[in-house]
């Protein structure tokens, strides 16, 4: 499979002011109390090195920005040159980006760049291999609320890198009415009006529903979107023509990349997969040190 | 593949003053600004639910405190009953904990906490399965500085959960001699003399080697461990015998389950395997609410 | 006039997680390095005294949680019992709610209660005399960004106390094009493309339009809501017209109590007043000690 | 009615260590875990700006500190360039900053940067009409602790940039022995023993008073300041003849812009008003993009 | 020498708001990213202890609420029942405090509780020796701006502790015009002038001195308090006469507790002491184990 | 006694992100709310100053990089040129650093450099004596965990410019089996065992003993250090002699400058001294104002 995201038309840059936090607190997770102390001893402090980030396997490169800024925290006399931007595919082997510098500050950062960048090109690789195979398909790939504690923004960034889309970001932004919000309210249609009448005029509203009836009971109602939850591909198509084009339509429940051809061909807006911010495993970036 | 990680002579709880931010920094994440407008809406405020984490598949439990803290700092009257201990094995459907209170702190607190113990069972899951793929070699696994940035003391546990070692949490705690820093001081002896005379006498030195002449000049200087990366297992025994017990002896070098017990015939002391930590899938676990 | 504000469907309480840190910082900053000094030079250790929060003229009450924080913080002996919920309408001189304990740590909080809840009912109490106004009208009062700094959360919950309802929270939660972004995307209907390309299924769109061939731009793009920024009623009501419930409506513009009514009667959905939240004085509320 | 504060002699800008955490903390309040998508969708990357702060009604300028400095830290390479200083009056219409760059910056950092100007303008102008009123009295006007939570130091500062004083500026740098102070230790003349043996040699001491009889044990005991509260304007000159010149006489209680020269005229050293800080409106200020 | 400190009139506690901060700093410091790795090896985790603060010497004690929120943030369920207040004198062998509860928690908080006690008694024991030399004389001990970064109110809390008085907090809370800025002002007069112009009326006035002119001039000026800095004992008579107490007068300059009572002699009132805070020994406190 | 610390291998600075946080906090205990009010008041914005650090008595220098970033973090325009290195002897009247700039800022930071600076410069000045008297012997003068609270790290580091080493950095980065550990696990082979069951293979195991006996258990059961604690010389030559280079020792137990070179005499490792940390007194160092 290749792997060619369409270039986000706005994959915007994450503001400094949000992800610095979060590259120094891992620097400082990885120095500890008193530093990178095998460095210290064994490297002059006047060594300079020039290395350059390759990837190891095939796959798409997100969170260039959380990288360098690694480098640049630990020494900003590092110099850090992209060669691949976030969001673009690269092979086995190929430069990602030219970092060079003070030798010391180098091998300080390098382990946090990496699990930084390895960890976000994972997740961008994982939504790129979806995108491939449902082209040609309506339904959009969208992640979930399963992130990892502390990095959602950078995963959900990670998502848009490789071509997908975001859902809420938070429990605060949108509203999703699930099955148990369903159970306690008595009901779609209650707990629909409720919302309604508690929450902004610019806050979107999707429902849960298992069944049919309960689909039926949400567009009497209105809603913006619906999760259409664990349903077979047949239930799905009988859904997305029973709301006909009224809300968006979202498949959710343990998606893969091999079911999720046979899930768009329903007709469904989007396929929300979790797996794509748990569980995807990382893409294998070095650095390599030049000569 | 049955899991049954020798139970942790001393699997430690993690401090609460070490965790607390972390579930408070998820949790904030995960609110925002507005909250959890979902449940504020439809759930009436004196409802009362009772629920349970359930496994849907086999795995090893680890995070379960956390996944405490997390409902506990939504709503400190919510009652949470462990049943199954970290490091503990269960199969699907199997019942894990118990929490029962005012619904609406569930509801808000439930992502965040099984985000947390989701991800760490994974985690203790995939070291347990090679511990297990292990049994009978003396080799022990123990996991790498390969970690998500921010959660490195909750990943490390996990690993202990599942019957696994730790290397060193960072920088600063033990002496890492990699190829870039013997390359930079000219040679292993010069590299190893460099760092005794700097680093304290608590401090444990392990230097990395990629021949036997390396390993030769390493033990000839004297030495804590060696890494012995990438050999194949018949040049790894031949270190072994070299080493002659004067120094514990790592393999590592993209190590998997299937290539474990290969490398651990070599006599090995240690495995270290970053995919533990970096690529681990979780163990998926659903909070279910009862009748 | 009186305030009888509708009672909110959904006033739920902010979360502690949310606004303790707020409230800590406040009494840090009243505080100082050396705490209450006079009061604890003057006041007994052992001296209890009971007091009760009076309001002074009528208003809107909001900020309760934090006002008790306050007390629980500095000692949380501090019995606080309340008597009027947040969104309550009170009068001059009718009790708040009881305080009582020791009597250094009564002192000690006061100020930082009073300036948490006196700004907040403020807010409060401001929205509710827009909401009395408007009392007959469809439209519904929101607020805006222009809140104090640190303090947007409590201000936005203080302007729901009073009756009126929340615009987005910040730059992330919903798109609003204002008409510097129309100007450089080249007009409505491409800063219109440029969004629906980039942003979430979860997230709303508005437009800000000066004139009613902008508005038929946007219409005929498709958009969730249009800020009639600055019309006059005939303008805003051939607006209306030209929705034709097809999106929001939303006058803003310099709207006061004395105006909100004609605009109101040109039927648009909202009126948005920056006034509420950047400007309302406090409401004047004192803790008087009991003998 | 003309505002021309007097130029504060001593109008030194707040250190910058100071308020960045403030902008900082109000920035990410705005940017939420997304940041400015609609910003991010619409301009493209490489648009610069040329824009300018114009102030839209007559008021004196507090605050382009904190704005500039949102600027600069959502993009260092904003240029913000200073028309008229903190302090000095400005007409309607009249330009306060230029400010040019990159356009993406200037519209994410343009709410927060107005939100403290806005804000800080609006306590300055309010303190610079009290100052207006009381020219040719001897009375200073100056503020109290009824600030906005976690402002405290900005407010007080507005206040010195309006031309008033600053009183205490917490519980720690300085003694004032209120009503319920004085009531708890059983006088006067008690409390005043009691804080002298307490608090260290450079701390002053204010105590309130609500009767010439209360003063003359004040004056008694001796004291550095006395606060008469809510005192008719006869009584407030029997109180400032009595005191003679011993200590700083301090007039307070709903004191507005129409009754401060009465009470001025008193003789009184001091006029402490609460309303500069918890109530005074925002001077609206605009940023104006230029063709 | 018998330490008998006058016992401090009011010698509040800390708010807890202000030291659990540095407590859980400290605690964090120590326990790193693994925690007390000994401990969670070695101790059962139902083991309990009992266990005494012990003086190993005679000295004041101060600190104990840091001490006692050591061992509760580390675990809730160790009781710790204080023997002896802050401020209280001890001789070696005496019990402070009695603590029980989980062996493992006590073990754990055992050193940072000891580092705060130690250090906070040494500085109230040092204090407690220049008091006890000082007895029959005027003049009071104060400590100065000399601390350790980081402990400033903690320090000042314990010379407190020990008998001795603070002299200003910080930078803000009272102005000390230095030799430095006497020279840049061109002289005492125009300092004083400029500093009375600027600064509210709550804050005290002092200006160092060096000579009998320098100090003439400041006392035709009017000041609060005057530092005589580095004068013999006979310039120190000198100056007090001239003062004839219109002022506070301080003396410093290296003065130890052999020199203090020469120069108390003088009839200072005060005497500021940097050594109290930067430089004294730590009271040896031991935690006995017992049966 | 002459000070000439062996110039340490590899005295290598302490990352910027390491110190930043701590000089940061300490400049905002100095400034607290209001900032240097007397600098504003008395000296011209565009006055600028020559100064230099200047040594008042014989030392070891530490902690210029956190004086340097004290007077940058006021303003980033003062010129801080070191002169005399970290680890350094200087002799009383010694130039150390020469800072020019802005004369406010250098006046603002002044006090807050200069804690640091003396306070890091007395622990290395007091870790070089005892460095000096044990010249011509092996032991090493190592440090302990009693440090003041929240500066460990610094400590620590200001040991290794005075020539001396660091023992553990808190108690997660080496074991270290103490009197009480020992005798809740029931003997010094059962709490060997037990550690060595639980922890990572990169931390090294120490284990206090009293008696020989003890040393000769733990001996059989293998160790890297044994603390030989309050020993008299006789007993620890006969503990060198027992353990024979199999392990390192360690003398510990109020050794002083005097007592250092006796107990070094028996042949031992290391001596660790608590006072290096806890009870040094500060470096006398100065700011001089030039012409």
């Amino acid at each position: 499979m290749t792997l060619e995201p369409t270039p986000a038309p706005a994959l915007a840059p994450l503001a400094r002011i949000l992800i610095e936090p979060l590259v120094r607190a891992a620097l400082l997770e990885d120095l500890g109390r008193a530093g990178d102390i095998t460095t210290a001893a064994v490297v002059p402090a006047d060594l300079e090195a020039r290395t350059a980030l390759i990837a190891r396997q095939a796959g798409v490169v997100a969170g260039l920005d959380l990288a360098r800024l690694a480098f640049e925290l630990i020494d900003p006399r590092i110099a850090f040159r992209i060669e691949r931007q976030d969001g673009e595919a690269v092979g086995p082997g190929e430069r990602i980006a030219a970092i060079a510098g003070p030798a010391r500050g180098i091998l300080t950062a390098e382990r946090t760049a990496l699990n930084f960048l390895c960890h976000l090109s994972g997740i961008a690789t994982a939504t790129a291999s979806v995108v491939a195979v449902l082209r040609g398909h309506k339904a959009q790939v969208v992640c979930t609320r399963k992130t990892t504690p502390g990095l959602r923004a950078l995963e959900k960034y990670a998502v848009r890198a490789g071509g997908g889309g975001n859902h809420r970001f938070g429990l605060d932004d949108a509203v999703l009415i699930k099955d148990n919000h369903v159970a306690m309210a008595g009901g779609v249609r209650e707990a629909l009006r409720r919302v309604c009448a508690a929450v902004g005029h610019l806050v979107k509203i999707e429902v849960e529903v298992d069944t049919l009836a309960q689909l039926a009971e949400a567009m009497a109602e209105g809603v913006d979107a619906v999760l259409l939850d664990n349903m077979d591909p047949a239930t799905l198509a009988k859904a997305v023509a029973l709301v006909g084009g009224r809300a968006l339509t979202e498949a959710s429940g343990r998606i893969t990349p091999e079911t999720a051809p046979i899930i768009a061909a329903s007709g469904v807006d989007l396929i929300s997969i979790g797996w794509l911010t748990h569980s995807a495993p990382i893409l294998d970036i070095g650095l390599d040190f030049e000569p």
